[in-house]
């Protein structure tokens, strides 16, 4: 069975050491949190993912869910006795609001969770991490009494949530959707349409699920504009709080999909359902963004939690499988051959993959921070800083770190060899799971075209300007510190070709559109590499500082000014072909009639 | 189902216009290819592959294999119809030697047939293409008697083939293996050992399979020099012909795999089996090379192969799948979306693929026509030449070829969104059959090695001489036509830096040779790039020219320019961030200890 450790160490050093969350004590919200809690929270749940999580995450693979013929829904062997465990040990309530049972704690603790749990076993995270989703979307746009109803026993773990996008027909375009709301006399819509792709759809976890469902009224507009969003329970909750009767919500099938096999991905049939509008009418895909931009941030964890999975299990094949010799001469002359490890094309995959792994857990960190920021720092100024930032990122933490994540455990199935393609291994397991990241909550081009057709543009292009700002005056500040040095360097240059990039779309994107959708992607890439560039130089000085102080732990510090070189020498070289192809336009993309393309 | 058309006019383009096989019918071989008997080849081999192999691919993946209680094997359904069609077509004999029964044509031409076949069913493809390594073998090394009492039926197709070289312990250094061979009075050996992962290693298509079998001999040096090559038929043959007794070979289990499940990948089980030496004791090895140089070109063009089967799918959904407006407005505003082409990122991922696929396409053409003249050429130098570029590119066309393979068939899968990932689309099956293609045959690592290790240093590094004069010879004649002058300026530039790129592995390898294995991974994929490129160059100037002439396939000889431009604007930019990576040397890669790397 593979491996999965909770990565502890580098958690503590990005909640201690790199964003220093103790600092922020004087923040509402951040009162409680003193090192001592950080460090408990983050062993805890180390020890709870990686006791009672990661070993089902091959049975849940080959399990896979049960759709009987009453049409309920059963998950793999074990996953009902460690969700059980979850809620019992408190874990769903981690950040959500006291005031409805929450502990209250930042987004920087609880993403520590979050990356454990998707990296241990993807397909149960899952299924409380839709649950978040919804319970992200009534607490900003459900009504007070929707809120009391619901939220508790959303918030203890006790329900849990879906969300309900996408049709047959359409997925991106929501515009397009079909699904019916028919105002009743009581208030209440009757919910009538098919849905698909729904993700922990139904389940034996948990007595209740709330459904968030996107529909059309009578007479709503065509277009995305005329969206609403409903809360529709499986079961009826009565007025006191009790379960009432089935709702006419029901599974027509489960998916078979490449992956995930332990999340029940369902067809739901809704059938004249009881739904309660959230928010306004026609306003749904507001709503519906409040969740999936939280969702987007997941997604983008779950990335990394591959990545650490695979790599895990890569670096142990590594160490223990002997073959061949190391080109400088035999590492180990009294054994038959050399671990893998001694071969330097074994290792560009594993430092390429720790490098990556190490940026973007520090790029999800802060980025959390900044969530917490939005909300909770002290001036205007600041809040909307963190929120311009945030809102850039996302969709970079999203696509970059999804593309990575597949591209990790593609590796590290690599370094297998043959052994990394028999099932029983689990390193394919990695790379089919981490594949739905790149196209869930947005395939990845649709993330692309939200940085550098949406988010790039807001308020006078605010956000993108702050991240330069902010690049610009790290490497400004990179100190004495040889490897801090190296690195500002090549990351003032990747800075350097991110503003020409931008600099070309606004010269050329307003003749022609489509130079921005051909340049979208590699400008997320682009973007990808900064951030993490950023995130590199930040660490190598804290690590310098460390090691300058003096510490016993050594080989920790050291490895990160190795990862931080190895940015410097294997990720920033990337940046100048990126702007390259930015700055090579639609021309040829768009060269081609569409009957062309089968010429 | 997904759908497979065989690509016959881009293959005709390939043969009759790029290297223009009717030119060399002076030579020995070539001289019945006239363009009707090409071009007939062509259409029956389209044909064929998709009538009775492409329609088998995803029965192939859902049923897979079986080994029945009493150790025999069958493969899915409709499998041994295909093969007993195939053979009664007389397909398995296209180049074979025409004093074995086969037909003699150039491996331009069988080529044709290799990649239709590993395209639309790589699965199915595998059965003859493994007999196909096992007969190169026993021709260049068997002696005259196991040439006449094993290659008539083997060539016909009568009887399958099979490599087995890896054991549980050891696949890429094959010093290691255990499996022994002990000398019996009669003059045969007897075989005892495991190998594992053994594709086609038994299957109810034809009565006998002849394996061949790498075996060490008592008392055998113990590294690699030690091993010889055995043939191990099933069934063994009497001096008639007529088949005897079953040889102790069984298959003790059928792998579990991500992908290719059509394929019988085996744990085969000599018992003291009755094998005969092939070639000199302890050479066995040079003789594995023979059918490995050839199984590695053609596991290059399942890549291509498998980038052709998923841009097929790709493009038939980009083409019918409607989701949202183009950027620079609705382009078909009576419908309500429009497809999904309009969108300039999902037209980058389609140029991307169709681009590859031509470079491809035409590099393995080219490479395959090196194949004939390595023999065929009138002159020692064109011979030696014609071999030195093969023995270049093989590495270059595995390794390259399925990285992109990969990449291409993941991106077409991405096309299609979440349906993508739904299995009954096929999508994924692209993606994991894809995925073996960059791991058997030697792992894309160890291409990069043969080809940065081995081949640049062959012969004081003539081969890539060879490469460069050949790229700047082409480059120097690109004429007038503005499409190629912009290629060629581009290639000249990509060309540089490969020349760089091999200087500096001159310069550094010597004093640090972890800089030569470090660097060997972007040196192959710049030298793919590279030679593509050339392939590209050559096309547009075909394609120019043809347009020039007149012709009433204009939108076939543009959709080449266009790919052509594309390859300059997206695969050229790339070469400078390959060569800066090759530059960065083994230092940030060889930094940490094998402890560190779990800090």
């Amino acid at each position: 069975m593979p491996v999965w450790n909770a990565p502890t160490r580098d958690t503590r050093f990005m909640i201690n050491e790199l964003i220093d969350l103790q600092s922020y004590a004087h923040l509402p919200g951040f009162a409680s949190v003193s090192t001592d809690l950080t460090d408990a929270v983050i062993e805890e749940a180390g020890r709870f993912v990686g006791e009672v999580v990661a070993p089902l995450n091959q049975v849940g693979d080959r399990e896979g869910c049960t759709r009987h013929a009453d049409g309920s829904v059963t998950t793999p062997t074990g996953f009902k006795d460690a969700y059980r465990q979850y809620v019992e040990g408190g874990w769903p309530t981690l950040s959500a609001p006291e005031q409805f049972g929450g502990q209250g704690l930042p987004h920087a603790i609880s993403f520590v969770l979050e990356e454990y749990m998707g990296s241990a076993n993807q397909a149960f995270a899952m299924y409380p991490g839709l649950a978040n989703g919804a319970i992200s979307s009534i607490l900003v746009k459900g009504s007070p009494d929707q809120q009391a109803k619901y939220l508790p026993k959303m918030v203890s773990g006790e329900w849990l949530g879906t969300m309900n996008l996408t049709e047959p027909h359409c997925g991106t375009d929501l515009g397009l959707i079909r699904t019916r709301a028919e105002p009743q006399a009581d208030g209440s819509y009757a919910i009538t349409g098919t849905k698909i792709f729904i993700s922990a759809g139904d389940n034996d976890l948990t007595e209740n699920i709330i459904h968030l469902v996107l529909a059309k009224t009578p007479g709503a507009p065509e277009s995305s504009k005329g969206i609403s969003l409903f809360i529709v329970p499986k079961v009826l909750v009565n007025d006191d709080g009790s379960l009432g009767d089935r709702n006419a919500v029901s599974v027509g099938s489960i998916e078979h999909k490449m992956g995930i096999h332990g999340n029940a991905t369902c067809v739901m049939n809704y059938d004249g359902a009881k739904g309660w509008l959230v928010g306004e009418e026609n306003k749904g895909l507001a709503a519906m963004f409040i969740m999936m931009n939280a969702a987007r941030l997941g997604v983008g964890i779950q990335g990394l939690g591959q990545a650490e999975a695979a790599y895990q299990n890569g670096l142990a094949y590594a160490l223990e499988r002997r073959q061949g010799r190391a080109l400088t001469g035999p590492a180990e002359p009294q054994q038959k051959a050399d671990p893998l490890i001694v071969h330097p094309d074994v290792r560009r995959m594993l430092m390429d993959a720790k490098t990556f792994i190490g940026g973007m857990r520090a790029l999800c960190t802060w980025g959390a921070l900044q969530v917490d920021l939005a909300h909770a720092a002290e001036t205007e100024e600041e809040r909307q800083a963190a929120d311009d930032l945030i809102g850039l990122l996302t969709p970079v933490i999203k696509g970059y770190g999804t593309d990575m994540g597949y591209k990790v455990a593609t590796d590290m199935q690599q370094v297998w060899g043959g052994h990394g393609y028999i099932i029983e291994n689990g390193m394919d397991q990695f790379v089919r799971d981490a594949r739905i990241a790149m196209i869930y909550e947005g395939a990845n081009g649709v993330q692309a075209m939200d940085l550098a057709g949406r988010k790039l543009a807001m308020n006078g292009g605010r956000a993108i300007q702050r991240l330069f700002a902010l690049i610009d005056a790290e490497c400004a500040a990179a100190g004495d510190d040889p490897v801090a040095t190296l690195v500002a360097e090549k990351l003032a240059r990747v800075n350097g070709e991110l503003k020409a990039s931008v600099m070309w779309f606004m010269q050329n994107a307003m003749t022609n559109p489509n130079n921005l959708g051909a340049g979208a992607y590699p400008f997320m890439t682009l973007t990808g590499i900064a951030s993490t560039g950023l995130m590199w130089l930040r660490m190598a000085k804290v690590a310098a500082a460390a090691l300058a102080k003096g510490t016993d732990e050594v080989p920790f510090y050291e490895a990160k000014l190795a990862c931080a070189r190895h940015w410097a020498a294997r990720f920033a070289p990337q940046a100048g072909a990126l702007r390259r192809e930015i700055e090579a336009g639609a021309d040829t993309i768009m060269a081609l009639s569409p009957e062309a393309f089968a010429a």
